[in-house]
């Protein structure tokens, strides 16, 4: 029987998500194609990344446009940019599925052109979901699109869920490696550095999604995107720490049995399962081995030196346009701390006072996600910069 | 809209599956209801059942027959004795289900006979796929039988195998508490007494499973019907030493993931998973708890001092009659040990005697292993009964 191609776009093709989504196209040459790729600043890679995998097009930023373009003359590959080029590529019909892996906010509007094209989406941008969970969940429920997670630990769940979809969830338990600072207090954290913070323990991630692991806004994130995904309440989400990061994460069922999806951590896993949907392939990826992992441990989180996961239930429990400012105000916090411009306890701080000033739209359209979100910003930016008040 | 109500046949009703199926019966009145209760010895217990639960038909032991049947005959309850009699009752029509909970071979007949008459079996008598698992699979497979597992480890990898039976298994793992006797050596085993070895850590079992967990013949037995189950080759099975009993199982499949199933050691669970599948239903059953369990350890099994795995792997590589032998040298062995006539270390060396002994047939009728299962029998019997050799 011959297979049949999947050809699919990849937004954020440069990043950590995208790139490791190519080696899967690479290892399975008669299975995936690349129909689009597109980035916002890596012109080079991008290239060179067309060059190799022959898109129909590929979109990049407007400042990179020029260079690209020129690079890719003697191919037959269209060059596009801005985010209207963006949102047009994902819809081509000869699109299968888009693998959404911009990072941050930016990734929302070509997710949902994507949904409004009937397009399955690998979802690794989580804020799609965070910032406008409810409008991005009917709108492919309407249109009849299935969204297959691609964060690990939303993987995990779903990779559980395959054969239980008519089974009650009770309950499930988000893992956590707790990060760099798991244990420390926050005499600790008011010391660390940006160097610090970028050291993960396992899991080998961008830069902006390593700060959140370490200040755990990243469970933070993923408590509000699981809630959206499979239709939960927050208080059915639970986050245990467990530093080996071998359980992704964990399902409880209303008989009382749990399931769980384990592995070594490697994000090339969910990204194929989420390409291949519902079949495994085989892979050469690393295979986990008990005899170097003799105990996997499992701890509460310390809720009140990392202040973020009780900020993310906060604005799960009053929905609205509060999960958008969270998400807002915690980017803008994360770029400053990167930036040199606050500390790693000013993060947290940042996100809390933003979600007390912008004010509360219950059931917000897209264009008040948006103005929420630039709201956020502004609030956001202007708390970095008046540092004395955090 | 309406439930339908299963109605099932329980084979081993007073034993330690059988009670615990009935307590999931009257827990589930609108989903369940009892056509036939079996028993072997414990009459008076059988007879309180029969009143409680009213079935179609009993099946008794022959010296308990006259007993049962003047203590029911007031009700309006058949009851019955002898062989032919259990394997007729299973077949009933209105029998919706099998529950295979006689221990030993004893229960294989009744089993088949239930599969011949397109009874789906929820089993909890391994032996059946042990000794004759070409047989009962291959038979099973003609009538459309789907069987249900009930050991809470293969429990686990049907329950982990829901919605991936299109994809293929890398390898499972079976864990083992490691029995009372983990981490001892074999001096220290050529001393312990029938009542230490009745102390299993964390499960609540009959005694001969009780004695198998501690001499670890029953992971043996495990492998071989996970083997049959799963249509998996020895090498495809791993055993890992899990002593905390959480993780039930694992399997990986051939994209590297690995699915888990966990809980509390508690058989209700998998008893009630094989009796509803592919329905979970709402359990007031203890839940798991990560406070308790802050670490999960894992460890390879000592196949030196406990031999039992590997006279396992040996009979299912080898196949034909060797696992049949096996079981019923074990069976013998076992009871041996309870009866104070040979010590602990005895039972695997019993084992191992009898199948290098009993004559070896490839592909056995059913009529060839009840004869293999005699001669194992006999073959242990005089082993057991002239200890020097050992």
């Amino acid at each position: 029987m011959k297979q049949e191609i999947r050809r699919i776009a990849i937004l954020g093709s440069t990043g950590s998500i995208g790139t490791q989504a190519l080696d899967i196209v690479r290892a399975n040459p008669e299975r995936l194609s690349v129909e689009v790729l597109t980035a916002q600043n890596n012109a080079d890679l991008l290239i060179e990344q067309a060059i190799a995998f022959e898109p129909n097009a590929v979109v990049v930023g407007e400042d990179k446009y020029a260079h690209v373009k020129e690079a890719l003359q003697k191919h037959d590959i269209k060059v596009y940019t801005g985010a209207e080029a963006l949102c047009q590529v994902v819809q081509m019909e000869t699109v299968d599925m888009v693998l959404a892996a911009i990072v941050g906010f930016a990734g929302l509007r070509s997710t949902i052109a994507a949904i409004e094209a009937g397009k399955p989406i690998a979802l690794a941008n989580k804020e799609t979901l965070v910032v406008a969970g409810a409008l991005v969940t009917s709108l492919a429920k309407e249109k009849g699109v299935n969204i297959y997670p691609v964060d690990s630990e939303h993987s995990a769940i779903f990779q559980c869920l395959a054969g239980e979809f008519h089974n009650k969830i009770e309950k499930i338990y988000l893992t956590a490696s707790g990060g760099p600072f798991r244990g420390k207090d926050k005499k600790f954290l008011s010391t660390v550095t940006k160097a610090d913070a970028l050291k993960h323990p396992n899991w080998s991630m961008g830069s902006k999604i390593t700060i959140d692991s370490a200040t755990m806004m990243n469970k933070g994130l993923e408590i509000i995107e699981a809630g959206w995904l499979f239709g939960l309440k927050p208080e059915q989400i639970d986050v245990i720490i467990h530093p080996q990061s071998i359980i992704h994460s964990l399902v409880q069922f209303e008989d009382g049995s749990i399931k769980a999806q384990m592995g070594l951590p490697d994000m090339k896993l969910p990204i194929q399962y989420a390409l291949f949907y519902p079949q495994r392939v085989a892979s050469t990826f690393k295979r986990f081995d008990f005899a170097a992992y003799p105990s996997l441990t499992f701890e509460k989180p310390d809720m009140n030196t990392f202040p973020a996961i009780q900020l993310a239930y906060d604005a799960m429990k009053k929905g609205g346009n509060l999960p958008c400012v969270l998400n807002a105000a915690n980017e803008v916090a994360v770029s400053a701390f990167l930036n040199d411009e606050i500390s790693f306890l000013d993060i947290p701080a940042v996100v809390e006072k933003s979600m007390n000033k912008v004010s509360f739209i219950a059931t917000p359209t897209l264009q008040e996600y948006i103005a929420s979100d630039s709201e956020a910003r502004k609030e956001a930016h202007s708390l970095t910069k008046t540092k004395i008040s955090l």
